[in-house]
C-alpha cells in the first residue's frame, strides 16, 4: 500500500484531529507534470437532446471546495487536471451529494467509453450478420473491439467471445467443460474444483448444476488472508475432474489468487482438467495476461472497468473444447447464438483500450488513494495500539488488489454505518448483492477467511478507481470516522445486555466499557 | 395489404414505367391531420462529444428530392411531417446512400428511445443492487422499464424478467419447463412440441439438448402460407409433454399464429403442458397482450422494436413454475443472474412505451408503404398475369405482419441481386443470418412452406418500419425492379445448358426463352 501517484491532486492535507501517518500526503519526487490539464472529451455542440443539467455539470471546475462533515471541517485545494482524466471529476448531481467509494461493485462509464458508444447509439444500428452497408460499421466495430479485448488479455481475437455478464461468461465455462467431459471422455458426472470465496456465478451454478445431478463440485478453503493454496486444488482434483475454476482476484478482500500455480497443480494431478479464472475484478487493477496465468479460460466483465453493465467476454484458447450455453443463429464464430449487443461491445473495446493505455498509470493512483484511506481509517479508528481496526486479505499489497481496502472496525455495524451515510458516501459491507440482507449476516468470503464476527460485522468494502480523488477519499474517510465514532458512542451507552450479540467480544467489553 | 395510414406522406405519386396499381396512392378521405410538425427531441447543446456529422444530418429537412436511381427517375415530394416522429428522416450518412427495408432483422434505435438512455450512459451508473444514492436512479429506471413493458404485454410488471436476447429468452423458456416437468412431475426425458419454422434460438436449443438426451421434441409442419394448425399441435402433445413453444409471427414472411388457439387445443390435450410464444416479430406490429394470447411465457426483443440490440425479456405468468437458466447472484428477482444492463433496460422500456403510444398509427403506416411495395413489385416483375411474382405468406392480410413482404421474383437470385445492391438498399433474402450460406440454399422457413423452388431462389424479404418513407419505398422498388430486370435480361442471354438449376423450371422455361 504504498505505491504513490504521478502526480498529486491535492495541494493541502486533509486536516484531521490525530497526525497522518508517515505516508499520508508524502509526494513522490521527479515524477512527469501531466501532459495535458484536461483530455475529456471536447464540449461541441450536439443536434441530440440531453439532459438540460448535463453539460453543464460536465463544466463544473475543481477548484478550491470547502465541506464541513459532521464535526470536522475538510478542506481539498485541487489545482491541476491530472493526466488523462484519471482522477477526473464525473458529470452528475450525485457526485455533488455522495462520495463514490464502491468501484468493485460497479465503475462509472468512463467518458472515453460513453464518447466511443455514442455513434451507435444514435447513428449505427445495422445487424452485424446482415451483408449490406448498414451492417458493416456494426460489424466492423465488433471486430475492432474484439482485438481491444485480445490486446489487454495477451491473446488473439478469435479466442475471445461475447457475453452478457460476468455471471454468463462463469456459467458457459462450468458447462462448456462439463458437456465436453460427458461427451468426449465419456464421464458420467464431471467433477469441477473451486474455492469457497468464488462470486456466487461459479458457486450458484456449481450448487444448481450438482442438484440436477449434472456435476459434483469441491470447494477448496482460503487461508486467513484469503488466498488458495495451489497444494489443497491439487489434492482435489479426481481422475473424473474437468475443470478448476479458481478466481484471479477475490471482491471483496482483494486477494489476488496464485492462478499459474494452481494451473501447474491442477495439471499435474490430471492433464484433463481445464483450467478458468474470473479476472472480473483483477482487470484494470494488476495486469490479466491469459498467458502468464496459464488458463484455458477467463471470464472478464464490462462494468468492473468503465464499460456498461451488460456485457463481458470470456476468453477461450485456441484448441480448447467448447460447447455451447446459448443455442440459435451462428454468432460469436456458432459459440454464443443471439444478435452482439454492438453499443456495449463498443464500450467493452474502448475501456479495454482504456485500461491498456493506462495500465502504468491508474494502479498506482488507486494504490496512492486507497493507502490513505487505509491509513486514515487506522489512524482515527485503531485506537491507541491499533486493533480496534483490522484490514482483512493479503498483508502483502503485492497479493492484494490495490483499489480494495476491506477494513473491519469493531464496535459497529458496518451495514448500520453505510445506511446512515447511504446519502453521502457509497460502499460496501460485503459484496453489494448482500446488502438487502438481514444486517448481521456475515458475508461467505469473510466467514471462509475465518474473520473474527467482532470485525467481521464491522467490515466495510472500500474500492477506489479511476474518477476518484483525494477531496473524495478525504472526505469518505471523515465521513467514516465520524459515523463509525458515533456509533460507538452510541453503542457504549446501550446497558450491556442490551448490546448486539457481535458486541460482546468487541471493543467496549474489551476496554471494559 | 388494404390497410391505409392516417396521413399520407406522398404529395406527388412514384413516376413508373408501368400503371400503378389500384390501392397504389389513395387516399384515405377525412383523416385527421398531424398533430404537430415534427415531435423528435428538440435540439439543444451538450456537453458531449458527438460526431460532427450527426448534429447537421438531424437538422436535414424533408423537402423535395428527385433521384436517379438506375434507368428510372423517381420524384417523391415530402409537404408535411407525419405525427409524432413515425416516418421521419434518422441520423446518419448511410440513411443518404442506402435505403433501408431490414426492419425484421433489426430496427434503429428510435431517437427518443436513444434520448431516454442518454443520462443512464453519461450519468447514472450505480449497480442497483447497491443501497445508496447511486443505485437509486438505476434501480427506479428498472422499475419504470418494467411498468413499460408489462403495459405493453397487458401483464403485471412483476412478471416481466429482462434478459440479453430474444434468443436468451427462448433458451431460457425451454429450459425452465423441462427442468419443472423432470423436478416436479417426474418425467425422465421431457418433450416439447413446437413448429417446422421457429426461430433458431428454438429450433437449434432443442436439437442440442435432445442430443445431449435431456429432451425430445415434435416441430409440426405449416401450411402453404406457412401457419401452422391447432389441430396438429394437440395430436402432438404426448402425456411427457411439459411446453408447447409456437412463434407469435414468422420473421420471413409475417404469418401471424393462432397462439390462443394453439395454447387451447394443447392445454385440452394435456393440461400440464405450459404455453410459450416468441413475439420477437409481432411485437409493435399487431397487438401482443399475453392474456388473450392465452400463454404462459412470452418472449419480447429490443432491437426489433426500437431499443438496442442486447436486450429482450421474457413474461412468466404468475405461478407458472420456473426454473433458472443463468445462476449467480438474486438480480431479477431471483430468477436471472448477472448486473442488470441498466441502460439498454432504460432503451426496453422506452421502446415499449413508444409501441403503446403509437398502436394506431404505427402498423397503418407500416402498412401502406409494405402495400406499395408489394403492389409495385407485382406490377413492374410481375407479368402480364402477374405469375412471375409470388407473396409467401397468409393472403388475409389481419393474419400477415403489417410491415413484412416476402415476394419469390421468378427468373432471379435474390441473394445476388441483395449483394449487387448492398450499398443502395438493405433488406434480406431469408433470415439476416442465413446471409453468410450459399447463394441457393433456400431458407427453413420457405421450405416448410413448399414454396416452389423458382420463387424460393427470388425471394427478397422487405421489411418497413418506424422511420421508412413514402420516398424511401419507393426508391427501394424502383432499384429492385432495375436490379431484377437486369439480371433476368442477363440470365436469359445464357445458353440454356449454363443456367443455374433453379432457372430451368422458371420465367424462361415459361417463356419458351
Amino acid at each position: 500500500g504504498t505505491a504513490m501517484p504521478p502526480t498529486c491532486a491535492c495541494a493541502s492535507p486533509l486536516s484531521l484531529r490525530s497526525k497522518p501517518s508517515p505516508h499520508f500526503h508524502s509526494h513522490s519526487p521527479g515524477l512527469r507534470p501531466p501532459p495535458s490539464l484536461d483530455r475529456r472529451p471536447q464540449v461541441k455542440r450536439s443536434g441530440v437532446s440531453r439532459p438540460r443539467s448535463m453539460g453543464a455539470k460536465l463544466g463544473v471546475p475543481r477548484a478550491a471546495a470547502e465541506e464541513t462533515v459532521a464535526t470536522m471541517t475538510v478542506t481539498v485545494t485541487t489545482t491541476e487536471q491530472r493526466a488523462g482524466s484519471i482522477g477526473s471529476k464525473l458529470p452528475g448531481a450525485t457526485h455533488e451529494s455522495c462520495v463514490y467509494l464502491d468501484y468493485n461493485a460497479t465503475t462509472p462509464i468512463f467518458p472515453e467509453v460513453a464518447a466511443a458508444m455514442e455513434p451507435f447509439l444514435w447513428e449505427h444500428f445495422g445487424n452485424p450478420s446482415s451483408g449490406h452497408a448498414f451492417a458493416r460499421p456494426c460489424k466492423t466495430a465488433i471486430d475492432t473491439a474484439r482485438v481491444q479485448v485480445a490486446d489487454m488479455l495477451g491473446c488473439d481475437a478469435g479466442e475471445v467471445m461475447f457475453t452478457s455478464s460476468g455471471s454468463e461468461s462463469d456459467n458457459h465455462a462450468v458447462a462448456s467443460a462439463v458437456q465436453h467431459a460427458v461427451d468426449a471422455r465419456g464421464v458420467p458426472v464431471p467433477h469441477v474444483v473451486t474455492c469457497a470465496i468464488e462470486h456466487p456465478a461459479i458457486l450458484e451454478y456449481l450448487i444448481a448444476e450438482a442438484a440436477a445431478g449434472r456435476l459434483t463440485f469441491t470447494a477448496v478453503g482460503v487461508d486467513a488472508a484469503g488466498v488458495v493454496d495451489p497444494a489443497h486444488v491439487a489434492a482435489a482434483v479426481t481422475p473424473d475432474t474437468c475443470l478448476v475454476s479458481i478466481m484471479h482476484a477475490n471482491n471483496e478482500v482483494g486477494a489476488v489468487q496464485p492462478v499459474a500455480a494452481v494451473a501447474a497443480a491442477a495439471r499435474a494431478a490430471n492433464p484433463h482438467v481445464l483450467i478458468h479464472t474470473d479476472a472480473a475484478q483483477s482487470c484494470g487493477k494488476i495486469p490479466v495476461k491469459v498467458h502468464a496465468l496459464c488458463v484455458d479460460m477467463c471470464t472478464i466483465v464490462g462494468h468492473k472497468i468503465g464499460a456498461p453493465k451488460g456485457v463481458a467476454a470470456l476468453y477461450v484458447k485456441t484448441g480448447t473444447p467448447f460447447r455451447k450455453l446459448m443455442h440459435g443463429g451462428g454468432q460469436e464464430g456458432g459459440r454464443r447464438a443471439g444478435t452482439e449487443n454492438v453499443l456495449h461491445i463498443v464500450g467493452l473495446g474502448a475501456a479495454c483500450g482504456l485500461v491498456e493505455r493506462e495500465a502504468a498509470e491508474l494502479p498506482s493512483h488507486m494504490a496512492a488513494l486507497r493507502d490513505t484511506l487505509q491509513q486514515t481509517l487506522t489512524a482515527e479508528l485503531g485506537g491507541d495500539d491499533g486493533v480496534d481496526v483490522r484490514v482483512n486479505g493479503p498483508e502483502d499489497d503485492s497479493r492484494r488488489l490495490p483499489n480494495t481496502l476491506s477494513i473491519g472496525v469493531r464496535g459497529i455495524s458496518a451495514s448500520a454505518l453505510l445506511a446512515s451515510l447511504a446519502e453521502e458516501m457509497a460502499a460496501s459491507a460485503g459484496a453489494a448483492c448482500h446488502t438487502g440482507e438481514a444486517a448481521a449476516s456475515i458475508s461467505g468470503v469473510l466467514t471462509a477467511m475465518h474473520v473474527p464476527e467482532e470485525y467481521a460485522v464491522g467490515t466495510l468494502r472500500l474500492s477506489v478507481g479511476r474518477h476518484t480523488s483525494a477531496a473524495d477519499v478525504a472526505r469518505g474517510a471523515a465521513l467514516i470516522v465520524a459515523a463509525a465514532r458515533a456509533q460507538r458512542v452510541e453503542l457504549a451507552a446501550l446497558p450491556e445486555g442490551q448490546r448486539p450479540a457481535w458486541c460482546i467480544k468487541n471493543i467496549f467489553s474489551r476496554r471494559g466499557k
